[in-house]
Protein backbone atom coordinates (compact mmCIF):
# COMPACT_ATOMS: atom_id res chain seq x y z
CA UNK A 1 0.00 0.00 0.00
CA UNK A 2 2.77 2.84 -1.08
CA UNK A 3 0.63 4.33 -3.65
CA UNK A 4 -1.05 7.78 -3.08
CA UNK A 5 -3.55 9.60 -4.65
CA UNK A 6 -3.84 12.90 -2.48
CA UNK A 7 -6.28 14.27 -5.57
CA UNK A 8 -8.19 11.80 -4.13
CA UNK A 9 -10.73 11.72 -1.16
CA UNK A 10 -9.35 9.58 2.03
CA UNK A 11 -10.17 5.94 1.72
CA UNK A 12 -12.86 5.30 4.35
CA UNK A 13 -12.51 1.34 5.70
CA UNK A 14 -15.16 -0.04 8.03
CA UNK A 15 -15.16 -2.23 10.55
CA UNK A 16 -17.43 -4.10 12.56
CA UNK A 17 -17.69 -3.71 16.35
CA UNK A 18 -17.28 -7.15 18.13
CA UNK A 19 -16.68 -10.58 17.73
CA UNK A 20 -14.94 -10.48 14.19
CA UNK A 21 -12.39 -6.85 15.27
CA UNK A 22 -10.03 -9.44 17.37
CA UNK A 23 -9.58 -11.59 14.52
CA UNK A 24 -9.49 -9.12 11.39
CA UNK A 25 -7.03 -6.77 13.03
CA UNK A 26 -4.12 -8.91 12.43
CA UNK A 27 -5.08 -9.81 8.96
CA UNK A 28 -5.47 -6.26 8.75
CA UNK A 29 -2.02 -5.53 9.92
CA UNK A 30 -0.67 -8.04 7.34
CA UNK A 31 -2.43 -6.09 4.85
CA UNK A 32 -0.63 -2.88 5.58
CA UNK A 33 -3.57 -1.65 7.73
CA UNK A 34 -2.38 -0.30 11.33
CA UNK A 35 -4.92 1.85 13.22
CA UNK A 36 -3.39 4.61 14.88
CA UNK A 37 -2.84 3.89 18.93
CA UNK A 38 -6.22 5.85 19.92
CA UNK A 39 -8.38 3.29 18.18
CA UNK A 40 -6.97 0.65 20.82
CA UNK A 41 -8.31 3.33 23.66
CA UNK A 42 -11.50 2.38 25.18
CA UNK A 43 -12.40 5.56 26.43
CA UNK A 44 -11.72 7.41 23.24
CA UNK A 45 -15.03 9.26 21.95
CA UNK A 46 -13.54 9.53 18.15
CA UNK A 47 -15.84 8.09 15.53
CA UNK A 48 -12.85 7.66 12.81
CA UNK A 49 -9.36 6.88 13.13
CA UNK A 50 -6.10 7.28 11.22
CA UNK A 51 -4.42 4.56 9.29
CA UNK A 52 -0.50 4.73 10.29
CA UNK A 53 1.68 6.02 6.93
CA UNK A 54 -1.81 6.14 5.12
CA UNK A 55 -4.46 8.43 4.10
CA UNK A 56 -7.04 6.06 4.94
CA UNK A 57 -9.42 6.16 7.95
CA UNK A 58 -10.92 3.48 9.74
CA UNK A 59 -14.79 3.27 11.04
CA UNK A 60 -15.66 0.88 13.75
CA UNK A 61 -19.01 0.62 13.30
CA UNK A 62 -21.71 -2.27 13.99
CA UNK A 63 -22.13 -5.00 11.46
CA UNK A 64 -24.56 -4.14 9.85
CA UNK A 65 -23.91 -0.80 9.20
CA UNK A 66 -20.42 -1.53 7.96
CA UNK A 67 -22.72 -3.18 4.91
CA UNK A 68 -24.77 0.09 4.65
CA UNK A 69 -21.55 2.42 4.36
CA UNK A 70 -20.04 0.39 1.83
CA UNK A 71 -22.86 -0.23 -0.17
CA UNK A 72 -23.66 3.62 -0.70
CA UNK A 73 -20.01 4.30 -1.06
CA UNK A 74 -19.63 6.70 1.88
CA UNK A 75 -16.99 3.69 3.05
CA UNK A 76 -15.11 2.09 -0.30
CA UNK A 77 -14.05 -0.77 1.85
CA UNK A 78 -14.74 -3.13 4.67
CA UNK A 79 -14.78 -6.34 6.81
CA UNK A 80 -17.71 -7.89 7.60
CA UNK A 81 -19.88 -11.48 8.08
CA UNK A 82 -21.28 -13.06 5.02
CA UNK A 83 -24.46 -13.25 7.11
CA UNK A 84 -24.83 -9.66 6.98
CA UNK A 85 -23.56 -9.57 2.80
CA UNK A 86 -26.55 -12.12 1.92
CA UNK A 87 -29.48 -10.58 4.34
CA UNK A 88 -28.64 -7.25 2.79
CA UNK A 89 -27.57 -8.63 -1.10
CA UNK A 90 -27.12 -5.20 -1.69
CA UNK A 91 -26.56 -4.78 -5.46
CA UNK A 92 -23.48 -1.92 -5.21
CA UNK A 93 -21.62 -4.40 -2.85
CA UNK A 94 -19.06 -6.62 -3.78
CA UNK A 95 -17.28 -9.63 -1.34
CA UNK A 96 -14.26 -10.41 -3.17
CA UNK A 97 -11.85 -12.20 -0.33
CA UNK A 98 -13.33 -14.88 2.06
CA UNK A 99 -11.44 -13.62 5.22
CA UNK A 100 -11.64 -17.14 6.84
CA UNK A 101 -12.39 -15.89 10.23
CA UNK A 102 -15.19 -15.19 12.56
CA UNK A 103 -16.83 -18.56 11.41
CA UNK A 104 -20.15 -19.40 12.83
CA UNK A 105 -23.28 -20.45 10.96
CA UNK A 106 -27.01 -19.22 10.87
CA UNK A 107 -29.36 -21.59 12.12
CA UNK A 108 -33.08 -22.19 12.60
CA UNK A 109 -33.48 -23.50 16.18
CA UNK A 110 -37.16 -24.93 18.32
CA UNK A 111 -37.58 -25.78 22.21
CA UNK A 112 -36.07 -28.92 23.10
CA UNK A 113 -39.21 -31.56 23.36
CA UNK A 114 -41.26 -28.70 21.22
CA UNK A 115 -42.97 -31.59 19.47
CA UNK A 116 -42.71 -28.99 16.57
CA UNK A 117 -42.76 -30.62 13.29
CA UNK A 118 -42.21 -27.64 10.93
CA UNK A 119 -44.96 -29.28 8.99
CA UNK A 120 -46.90 -26.03 9.39
CA UNK A 121 -48.02 -23.77 6.42
CA UNK A 122 -47.54 -20.57 8.05
CA UNK A 123 -45.48 -20.05 11.42
CA UNK A 124 -43.70 -17.37 13.23
CA UNK A 125 -40.13 -16.85 13.54
CA UNK A 126 -37.88 -14.16 15.96
CA UNK A 127 -34.71 -13.31 14.35
CA UNK A 128 -32.28 -10.35 13.28
CA UNK A 129 -32.43 -11.55 9.68
CA UNK A 130 -36.07 -10.98 8.30
CA UNK A 131 -34.45 -11.70 4.96
CA UNK A 132 -32.29 -14.66 4.98
CA UNK A 133 -35.59 -15.96 7.35
CA UNK A 134 -37.85 -15.61 4.99
CA UNK A 135 -35.86 -17.15 2.39
CA UNK A 136 -35.27 -20.21 3.96
CA UNK A 137 -38.94 -20.89 5.04
CA UNK A 138 -39.55 -19.93 1.28
CA UNK A 139 -37.41 -22.54 -0.08
CA UNK A 140 -39.93 -25.20 1.93
CA UNK A 141 -42.67 -23.88 0.88
CA UNK A 142 -43.64 -22.14 4.56
CA UNK A 143 -44.70 -18.22 4.53
CA UNK A 144 -42.35 -17.78 8.25
CA UNK A 145 -43.81 -14.30 10.02
CA UNK A 146 -40.44 -12.31 11.37
CA UNK A 147 -40.81 -10.80 14.06
CA UNK A 148 -37.43 -8.64 14.20
CA UNK A 149 -35.60 -8.37 16.93
CA UNK A 150 -32.29 -6.89 18.11
CA UNK A 151 -31.05 -9.60 20.45
CA UNK A 152 -31.77 -12.25 22.91
CA UNK A 153 -33.36 -13.84 20.32
CA UNK A 154 -33.13 -17.39 22.66
CA UNK A 155 -36.35 -15.41 24.99
CA UNK A 156 -38.54 -15.61 22.28
CA UNK A 157 -39.35 -18.96 22.71
CA UNK A 158 -39.49 -19.05 26.09
CA UNK A 159 -42.00 -16.15 26.33
CA UNK A 160 -44.18 -17.47 23.76
CA UNK A 161 -43.34 -14.50 20.94
CA UNK A 162 -42.45 -16.87 18.52
CA UNK A 163 -41.84 -20.92 18.04
CA UNK A 164 -38.76 -20.76 16.30
CA UNK A 165 -35.74 -18.24 15.88
CA UNK A 166 -33.26 -18.10 13.73
CA UNK A 167 -29.93 -16.74 14.97
CA UNK A 168 -25.56 -17.02 14.60
CA UNK A 169 -24.77 -20.08 16.31
CA UNK A 170 -21.22 -20.58 17.19
CA UNK A 171 -20.37 -23.38 19.87
CA UNK A 172 -24.15 -24.25 20.79
CA UNK A 173 -23.91 -23.14 23.77
CA UNK A 174 -25.96 -20.68 24.35
CA UNK A 175 -28.94 -22.13 22.32
CA UNK A 176 -28.31 -25.55 25.10
CA UNK A 177 -28.43 -23.02 28.20
CA UNK A 178 -31.85 -21.80 26.79
CA UNK A 179 -33.21 -25.07 25.74
CA UNK A 180 -33.03 -24.30 22.66
CA UNK A 181 -32.07 -27.25 20.01
CA UNK A 182 -30.72 -26.53 16.44
CA UNK A 183 -32.99 -27.97 13.44
CA UNK A 184 -31.39 -26.61 10.35
CA UNK A 185 -28.23 -25.00 9.50
CA UNK A 186 -29.48 -22.19 6.95
CA UNK A 187 -26.23 -21.04 5.92
CA UNK A 188 -21.93 -21.12 7.29
CA UNK A 189 -20.58 -17.97 7.61
CA UNK A 190 -17.14 -16.38 7.32
CA UNK A 191 -16.19 -12.90 7.59
CA UNK A 192 -15.52 -11.25 4.27
CA UNK A 193 -13.61 -8.13 2.82
CA UNK A 194 -16.29 -6.10 1.38
CA UNK A 195 -15.74 -3.09 -1.39
CA UNK A 196 -17.87 -0.68 -3.03
CA UNK A 197 -18.30 -1.95 -6.72
CA UNK A 198 -17.93 2.07 -8.38
CA UNK A 199 -15.26 2.60 -6.12
CA UNK A 200 -13.24 -0.34 -7.10
CA UNK A 201 -14.16 0.63 -11.00
CA UNK A 202 -12.98 4.71 -10.34
CA UNK A 203 -10.34 4.70 -7.43
CA UNK A 204 -7.30 2.14 -7.89
CA UNK A 205 -6.77 2.52 -3.86
CA UNK A 206 -9.42 0.18 -3.80
CA UNK A 207 -8.40 -2.78 -6.05
CA UNK A 208 -4.70 -2.76 -4.43
CA UNK A 209 -6.76 -3.49 -1.25
CA UNK A 210 -8.11 -6.26 -2.35
CA UNK A 211 -4.86 -7.48 -3.85
CA UNK A 212 -2.97 -6.97 -0.90
CA UNK A 213 -5.66 -8.77 0.74
CA UNK A 214 -5.86 -11.67 -1.56
CA UNK A 215 -2.24 -12.14 -1.34
CA UNK A 216 -2.23 -12.37 2.18
CA UNK A 217 -4.83 -15.13 2.18
CA UNK A 218 -3.05 -17.03 -0.26
CA UNK A 219 0.02 -17.00 1.72
CA UNK A 220 -1.82 -18.18 4.59
CA UNK A 221 -3.12 -21.15 2.83
CA UNK A 222 0.08 -21.65 1.39
CA UNK A 223 2.03 -21.91 4.96
CA UNK B 1 -48.03 -5.83 44.37
CA UNK B 2 -49.42 -8.36 46.43
CA UNK B 3 -52.05 -10.01 44.89
CA UNK B 4 -51.62 -13.39 43.05
CA UNK B 5 -52.83 -15.68 40.47
CA UNK B 6 -51.08 -18.63 40.15
CA UNK B 7 -53.49 -19.95 37.21
CA UNK B 8 -51.86 -17.25 35.46
CA UNK B 9 -47.73 -17.60 33.66
CA UNK B 10 -45.51 -15.24 35.13
CA UNK B 11 -46.06 -11.34 34.55
CA UNK B 12 -43.30 -10.56 31.74
CA UNK B 13 -41.72 -7.11 32.86
CA UNK B 14 -39.14 -5.90 30.00
CA UNK B 15 -36.83 -3.05 30.82
CA UNK B 16 -34.33 -1.70 27.80
CA UNK B 17 -29.88 -2.02 28.38
CA UNK B 18 -28.53 1.12 28.81
CA UNK B 19 -29.47 4.99 29.27
CA UNK B 20 -32.67 4.70 30.82
CA UNK B 21 -32.36 1.46 33.32
CA UNK B 22 -30.42 3.42 36.31
CA UNK B 23 -33.16 6.01 36.23
CA UNK B 24 -35.97 3.02 36.24
CA UNK B 25 -34.46 0.83 38.73
CA UNK B 26 -35.51 3.55 42.03
CA UNK B 27 -39.00 4.09 40.51
CA UNK B 28 -39.28 0.37 39.75
CA UNK B 29 -38.64 -0.38 43.47
CA UNK B 30 -40.73 2.22 44.36
CA UNK B 31 -43.65 0.15 42.91
CA UNK B 32 -42.66 -2.81 44.56
CA UNK B 33 -40.74 -4.10 41.41
CA UNK B 34 -37.31 -5.32 42.90
CA UNK B 35 -34.96 -7.79 40.93
CA UNK B 36 -32.94 -10.27 42.26
CA UNK B 37 -29.41 -10.01 43.15
CA UNK B 38 -27.80 -11.99 40.08
CA UNK B 39 -29.44 -9.51 37.81
CA UNK B 40 -26.63 -6.95 38.87
CA UNK B 41 -23.70 -9.56 38.06
CA UNK B 42 -22.56 -8.22 35.08
CA UNK B 43 -21.16 -12.08 34.56
CA UNK B 44 -24.30 -13.75 34.42
CA UNK B 45 -25.54 -14.95 31.13
CA UNK B 46 -29.16 -15.32 32.08
CA UNK B 47 -31.75 -13.21 29.29
CA UNK B 48 -34.63 -13.26 32.44
CA UNK B 49 -34.75 -12.57 36.12
CA UNK B 50 -36.78 -13.05 39.08
CA UNK B 51 -38.35 -10.65 40.82
CA UNK B 52 -38.15 -10.45 45.08
CA UNK B 53 -41.51 -11.29 46.42
CA UNK B 54 -43.52 -12.13 43.16
CA UNK B 55 -44.03 -14.76 40.59
CA UNK B 56 -43.16 -11.47 37.88
CA UNK B 57 -40.03 -11.85 35.42
CA UNK B 58 -37.54 -9.23 34.45
CA UNK B 59 -36.10 -9.21 30.79
CA UNK B 60 -33.12 -6.90 30.15
CA UNK B 61 -33.33 -6.12 26.36
CA UNK B 62 -32.90 -3.71 23.41
CA UNK B 63 -34.86 -0.76 23.86
CA UNK B 64 -36.44 -1.71 20.33
CA UNK B 65 -37.01 -4.76 21.23
CA UNK B 66 -38.94 -3.75 24.90
CA UNK B 67 -41.34 -2.74 22.75
CA UNK B 68 -41.82 -5.59 20.39
CA UNK B 69 -41.92 -8.11 22.91
CA UNK B 70 -44.70 -5.99 24.45
CA UNK B 71 -47.17 -5.22 21.58
CA UNK B 72 -47.04 -8.83 20.75
CA UNK B 73 -47.82 -9.81 24.26
CA UNK B 74 -44.74 -11.34 24.95
CA UNK B 75 -44.16 -9.40 27.74
CA UNK B 76 -46.96 -7.85 29.58
CA UNK B 77 -45.18 -4.15 30.89
CA UNK B 78 -42.29 -2.44 29.90
CA UNK B 79 -40.91 0.48 30.06
CA UNK B 80 -39.48 2.68 27.15
CA UNK B 81 -38.88 5.75 25.88
CA UNK B 82 -41.17 7.76 24.23
CA UNK B 83 -39.18 7.73 20.85
CA UNK B 84 -39.23 4.22 20.37
CA UNK B 85 -43.18 3.87 21.48
CA UNK B 86 -43.84 6.52 18.45
CA UNK B 87 -41.50 5.55 16.02
CA UNK B 88 -43.06 1.62 15.89
CA UNK B 89 -46.75 2.83 16.78
CA UNK B 90 -47.76 -0.68 17.61
CA UNK B 91 -52.05 -0.54 17.84
CA UNK B 92 -51.20 -3.10 20.85
CA UNK B 93 -48.93 -1.16 23.00
CA UNK B 94 -50.66 1.14 25.58
CA UNK B 95 -47.98 3.86 27.33
CA UNK B 96 -49.93 5.33 30.10
CA UNK B 97 -47.73 6.33 32.63
CA UNK B 98 -44.74 9.21 32.33
CA UNK B 99 -42.27 8.22 34.25
CA UNK B 100 -40.50 11.60 34.11
CA UNK B 101 -37.03 10.26 33.60
CA UNK B 102 -34.47 9.52 30.62
CA UNK B 103 -35.17 12.75 28.84
CA UNK B 104 -33.64 13.89 25.51
CA UNK B 105 -35.25 14.69 22.24
CA UNK B 106 -35.19 13.70 18.70
CA UNK B 107 -33.66 16.33 16.70
CA UNK B 108 -32.43 16.76 12.89
CA UNK B 109 -28.96 18.03 12.37
CA UNK B 110 -26.69 19.54 9.69
CA UNK B 111 -23.02 19.97 9.45
CA UNK B 112 -22.09 23.50 10.83
CA UNK B 113 -21.79 25.86 7.39
CA UNK B 114 -23.23 23.17 5.46
CA UNK B 115 -25.44 26.24 3.87
CA UNK B 116 -28.07 23.58 3.32
CA UNK B 117 -31.40 25.59 3.87
CA UNK B 118 -33.84 22.62 3.26
CA UNK B 119 -35.55 23.49 0.48
CA UNK B 120 -35.01 20.79 -1.54
CA UNK B 121 -37.65 18.41 -2.56
CA UNK B 122 -36.09 15.45 -1.74
CA UNK B 123 -33.00 14.87 0.23
CA UNK B 124 -31.69 11.76 2.02
CA UNK B 125 -31.25 11.16 5.90
CA UNK B 126 -29.36 8.88 8.25
CA UNK B 127 -31.16 7.72 11.31
CA UNK B 128 -32.24 4.91 13.44
CA UNK B 129 -35.41 6.06 13.42
CA UNK B 130 -37.08 5.91 9.60
CA UNK B 131 -40.51 5.98 10.38
CA UNK B 132 -40.27 9.44 12.71
CA UNK B 133 -37.78 10.69 10.05
CA UNK B 134 -39.85 10.21 7.08
CA UNK B 135 -43.41 11.68 8.67
CA UNK B 136 -40.74 14.73 10.05
CA UNK B 137 -40.50 15.64 6.85
CA UNK B 138 -43.61 14.44 5.37
CA UNK B 139 -45.14 17.07 7.31
CA UNK B 140 -43.07 19.89 5.31
CA UNK B 141 -43.42 18.71 2.26
CA UNK B 142 -40.53 16.92 2.40
CA UNK B 143 -39.87 13.14 0.87
CA UNK B 144 -36.93 12.06 2.28
CA UNK B 145 -34.91 8.91 1.91
CA UNK B 146 -33.75 7.52 4.90
CA UNK B 147 -30.67 5.16 5.19
CA UNK B 148 -31.32 3.09 8.77
CA UNK B 149 -28.48 3.35 10.75
CA UNK B 150 -28.21 1.88 14.15
CA UNK B 151 -25.51 3.81 15.69
CA UNK B 152 -22.94 6.45 14.76
CA UNK B 153 -24.92 8.58 13.01
CA UNK B 154 -22.80 11.14 13.17
CA UNK B 155 -20.40 9.84 10.43
CA UNK B 156 -23.43 9.95 8.13
CA UNK B 157 -23.13 13.87 6.71
CA UNK B 158 -19.08 13.46 7.59
CA UNK B 159 -18.31 10.38 4.76
CA UNK B 160 -20.92 11.97 2.86
CA UNK B 161 -23.43 9.29 2.92
CA UNK B 162 -26.49 11.80 3.68
CA UNK B 163 -26.61 15.51 4.39
CA UNK B 164 -28.75 15.46 7.55
CA UNK B 165 -28.95 13.09 10.51
CA UNK B 166 -32.06 12.24 12.70
CA UNK B 167 -30.96 11.23 16.58
CA UNK B 168 -31.25 11.76 20.01
CA UNK B 169 -29.78 14.60 21.11
CA UNK B 170 -29.67 15.02 25.80
CA UNK B 171 -26.46 17.81 26.23
CA UNK B 172 -25.92 18.29 22.25
CA UNK B 173 -22.12 17.13 22.83
CA UNK B 174 -21.78 14.64 20.57
CA UNK B 175 -23.12 16.40 17.82
CA UNK B 176 -20.68 19.66 18.81
CA UNK B 177 -17.74 17.05 18.46
CA UNK B 178 -18.79 16.26 15.04
CA UNK B 179 -19.16 19.05 13.78
CA UNK B 180 -22.85 19.48 13.40
CA UNK B 181 -25.63 21.47 14.65
CA UNK B 182 -29.36 21.25 15.70
CA UNK B 183 -31.52 22.50 13.33
CA UNK B 184 -35.13 20.89 14.57
CA UNK B 185 -36.55 19.51 17.16
CA UNK B 186 -38.73 16.79 16.21
CA UNK B 187 -39.76 15.66 19.71
CA UNK B 188 -39.49 15.83 23.28
CA UNK B 189 -38.45 12.12 24.92
CA UNK B 190 -39.21 10.78 28.33
CA UNK B 191 -39.50 6.71 29.56
CA UNK B 192 -43.25 5.64 29.37
CA UNK B 193 -44.04 2.93 31.38
CA UNK B 194 -45.87 0.70 28.11
CA UNK B 195 -48.78 -2.23 28.51
CA UNK B 196 -49.90 -4.70 26.22
CA UNK B 197 -53.84 -3.88 25.68
CA UNK B 198 -55.03 -7.54 25.77
CA UNK B 199 -52.91 -8.39 28.72
CA UNK B 200 -54.36 -4.91 30.55
CA UNK B 201 -58.09 -5.80 29.77
CA UNK B 202 -57.50 -9.75 30.59
CA UNK B 203 -54.92 -9.85 33.51
CA UNK B 204 -55.55 -7.96 36.65
CA UNK B 205 -52.05 -7.94 37.46
CA UNK B 206 -51.13 -5.59 34.64
CA UNK B 207 -53.56 -2.97 35.73
CA UNK B 208 -52.29 -3.27 39.36
CA UNK B 209 -48.92 -2.27 38.27
CA UNK B 210 -50.27 0.60 35.67
CA UNK B 211 -51.95 1.94 39.13
CA UNK B 212 -49.04 1.35 41.40
CA UNK B 213 -46.80 3.26 38.77
CA UNK B 214 -49.66 6.52 38.95
CA UNK B 215 -49.53 6.34 42.42
CA UNK B 216 -45.85 6.63 42.85
CA UNK B 217 -45.54 9.24 40.26
CA UNK B 218 -48.54 11.36 41.93
CA UNK B 219 -46.33 11.06 45.11
CA UNK B 220 -43.59 12.56 43.52
CA UNK B 221 -45.02 15.59 41.81
CA UNK B 222 -46.67 15.97 45.60
CA UNK B 223 -43.30 15.78 47.31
Amino acid sequence: MTTRNSSLRPLTFAIPKGRILDEALPLMAHAGVVPEAEFYDKKSRALSFAVEGSDMRLIRVRAFDVATFVAHGAAQVGIVGSDVVEEFAYADLYAPVDLDIGHCRLSVAVPVNSGDTASESHLRVASKYPNLTRKHFERQGIQAEVVKLNGAMELAPMLGLSGRIVDLVSTGRTLKENGLVETDVIMQISARLIVNRAALKTDPRVGELVEAFRAMMAEKVAA
